[in-house]
């Protein structure tokens, strides 16, 4: 088989690895897609996120659905040829965290193509994979491009839950990649009144509108354009910050009503924030990391028509083509989500 | 102008009544609508509802849209003609519940169309009503039948807000007259991932389907239909219980997971629950009553889209023929929501 | 050694049954001190609780303490002779309540002295008993009496997470058995700035003041005590119901404020609640059933000081005579907590 | 009388003010002590706190104990020459945040002694002050001093209340001034099972050990002491951060467990935060301004003997000595919190 190994920064390869197989009790997957995320993008331009630092070839990838190419002695509840989402969360489930459901936070969690221990969780961009059934969702009825999407969506529900009550709030959304349109989507589903969305670019703001944004407001362009919502000490109950940088955050808290919650979602290093206003203003800053249980509900939650993803998917791209689709992936004034096909 | 005034059980009569003035920053409204709730029912057939009893003539009614007639001095942001709902909740202002953000439980609260406090609250049942510029809320885009939905819907988002997230969870409604419906089309719009739905007539379920439940199950015949949702100590997240008979919370205790929330809605005088079932598994019964800065809410729902609630409202009858609609209204194999046209 | 066994209501003997010895990983623990529980009274006096009924010969006992007799080959962090608390919940933690935080409601619990499942769990009132490490919480500094109070200590504490804050709040105690001085005791090192409790004796009512309640009603003898808190709507933010029988709930609620929090801790089967009234006032009754991670809490509270419980242990009985000691503890009148003495 | 004013930075001035006289509905009060708070140091001494700029002659002062020296007409419920705190929080009562129960958010509160408005809020540093019946809380059996505590007391109150849960956990506060120093006292009163307390002076930290911290580490000499709480991804469920500096709070993210609440305290304009490492352990930035409703809790709380904040007074100066009383307050080797005598 075939995946895609990063070997350092700027250093993607496409490798011949042997074909697994499922050993008793394991799921043995044909990928068919497999998304590009943020992260992946950051370890293939830098080499690393933040303290997060590749050393040896790993296997890059997270996001993928594909088929049941064959399963091991004593797996139940999946048939061959069926389709699945695989979830790469892979807790132990018997730390103190796993115990106290926040398995997102279990230290020897094993999520795959992170760079966080070493040796490398490898990662999940190859044509088959290996997975334990808990980790494969039944996708019948979805695409595999929709399949391929439970991952970021379950990044976005979990930071949902996070949030508190939606229904009927004003929703403001900072940064409009992936994980931002998708908050946006996720927003909307759960009954928010109002959603604004900013960001940067013309592309990725038409998106937003057209996702379910009440407003779009180009910052870079307009960088005073949240002012009008600072009347009355702030418009919006909850702040989904997607774009990790504090240039997006620091302006949005005077748009704040007091007590808001900002749901952090945007992985960005160190930040100089306005603590002061923050504390003035009692608001509320939460980070959200990851997901767990929201996995199956994100598949669960595309099948019942809940929330339609499809517009987000604006590639697909060969595996052997990844370097360019990578590069792709990474232009915001063209792409939102890239997928890679495999098979 | 005319109104409809109750002077005891069965006991409805259509009177004059000398047509008001708005004062200075008063509204007076020109009513168009007026939907029959439950309350007006318990009143029409009883006289009281348990301990609130009638006792002098009183005006019912207090879901009511219409169109601004006349502004008294210094009343500004509305206008002749424009078309508004009014909310019957009228809260002193003052005391300790209403300064500690619970209007809904102010001592001193005028509702219309209440007989608690003696004399009683008139109600709103008129052709001709003023109101204070607070309780108007603008309908633009809305049609009348839409903006007197206002008040039932305020009512169900009050209790959804008790109930915590709703975002893909499993809710269950027990009672489908129109609190329960709603029930389902919130939970809808909040993104539960499952809405079932009971209660006992085919034609009340037939709407909770049409509405967006998953499930009906008509449990007069089928008092088991609840039974397979037992397994692995229960299977629904929220209860929003809008029966107000523990015929229908008591048989759905065994289906709901731990820690799971009852929200009741239903008002029923005492109850007989199953309290060691219910404390074993930890549920949360959490009552909710009224509502206050909802109604602004569900106006704005309705107006950007949220959620259709016409499909609720099955019949319109003059309010001259009050007594009549009010024995439509009262039964649930015929209809849901009775609306009274005025002026 | 010796066990304590029920075969039926009112049929409880003392009988001998093999010297048990730990397994590779396991603690042999010499019991010192045992708790009579409500429970086990239950048991003693119906054959049930319940629906949970006797149908096997079953030891009683689940509130106790030791030393480590031996350990099992592998067994680190605890040494012969250790003065221990041994938790009586015994959690799969494999199943989903397990990993979602909740093994209070793990379906495969294995609970000391539950006649639920069939066969019964056994439990520990006996001279030596077998567990697990992660069972055994180091008692050092705690006499065997204190360590024997772990468990019904845990279980308020369990109850008092469930209420919400508590420093600062008005807390009412309805049922002044141990589960109720206990909440007392709790309340008080929450920081409650008002405990109030009623019960129907003299002699616990007693007990009552002497722990920290700011206030003791007698309602058998002054069935109105409580009257005089239902001014601007009540008065109490908490209420422990620690009685299980409606008499004592129906009444607190008018001296409850709007939203207050009830946390059901008493057992009563079904009960006759005034649901109007509770709605009305949006009250929020949670049920709180036994615990799990406040054992070791428990342990630590009393081992830094924070809690004194030695006032209720009224009386220590030869384990030989628990025929009396169990009428004994019957006896609101005479005794709270009664333990036997083993050894 | 005579009142504390200041000019400017460094420019504190004791003027002759003509005596004022209660109006109808008033409370004259004469000021026995006043507490020197941070903030009346930071005008002190730099003329300004971050955006609040002293721009005319302001009377410091918002920590004040007294007695009633003459009641205005139709005042009831207190009575001349009875001890009294006066709180410093005068909300409107009207606008939307009062509404909401969010009263330390009124765009039009009138704090006393805050250069935020202009014309400035003159503070209550003076021999006689005329207050609202509802701003002053009797405090008999009270010394002076306790009395003036109130305040401080108050806002930790507050802060406490967003702290979530504290009974049972294991909380840390960095920065051990009067604010500090008073966390300590409250987590300690609301049954935290363990309590370390940060500073950079052995003075503080002493102080620190004496009310309650379980143990107390000097950062400046142990700049790693926070390390051994780092294992097993943290140890600490709250902190509370009270030194307003990126210096405290950085360093005490690796200790905090995953989901742990940090209660921001202190002011210090903009910080630079770890905040991928906040984000990725889910950690949750509550901030906490001011108080309202705590101010009478404050009273009740050391009248009922939950707290003891008498050792947090250290000096006692005549309030014609407020420069040197001024300097000693800003020496964390020598004061904590030093109070002025007037009258």
């Amino acid at each position: 088989m075939k995946a895609i190994v990063l070997h350092g920064a700027q250093d993607l390869r496409i490798e011949e690895r042997p074909d697994p197989g499922p050993g008793p009790g394991q799921v043995l997957v044909a990928i068919e897609k497999g998304g590009i995320c943020g992260s992946d993008l950051h370890y293939f331009q830098d080499g690393r996120i933040g303290a997060f630092r590749v050393r040896e070839p790993m296997i890059l990838g997270h996001e993928i659905s594909g088929r049941v190419a064959a399963l091991g002695a004593g797996v139940e509840g999946l048939a061959e040829g069926q389709p699945v989402a695989v979830s790469p969360s892979r807790p132990c489930g018997a730390c103190r965290y796993c115990r106290e459901g926040m398995p997102n936070q279990c230290p020897n969690m094993r999520f795959y193509g992170s760079a966080m221990p070493f040796p490398h969780i490898q990662g999940a961009f190859a044509d088959l994979l290996v997975a334990e059934p808990e980790q494969c969702v039944p996708t019948d009825g979805l695409t595999s491009a929709e399949a391929a999407m439970a991952e970021p969506l379950a990044v976005v529900l979990h930071a949902a839950s996070l949030a508190g009550r939606l229904l009927g709030r004003r929703v403001l959304v900072t940064g409009c990649g992936p994980i931002g349109l998708l908050a946006i989507l996720v927003a909307r589903a759960a009954g928010a009144a109002e959603i604004v969305a900013t960001d940067i670019t013309a592309f990725t703001l038409a998106k937003a509108g057209a996702l379910g944004a009440s407003e779009t407001i180009n910052v870079r362009e307009a960088p005073d354009g949240l002012n009008r919502f600072e009347a009355d000490k702030g418009h919006f109950d909850v702040l989904f910050e997607c774009s990790g940088v504090a240039a997006a955050l620091a302006p949005a808290v005077p748009a704040l009503r007091p007590g808001a919650v900002i749901v952090q979602l945007g992985l960005g290093g160190d930040m100089t924030l306005p603590l002061q206003a923050m504390t003035v203003k009692e608001l509320i800053l939460r980070g959200s990391f990851r997901f767990h249980s929201e996995f199956r509900l994100a598949v669960e939650m595309m099948r019942t028509g809940r929330l339609e993803v499809v517009p987000l998917v604006t590639h697909v791209r060969p595996m052997t083509d990844a370097g360019a689709a990578f590069t792709l992936a990474a232009d915001r004034n063209e792409a939102i989500k890239v997928h890679l096909a495999f098979g």
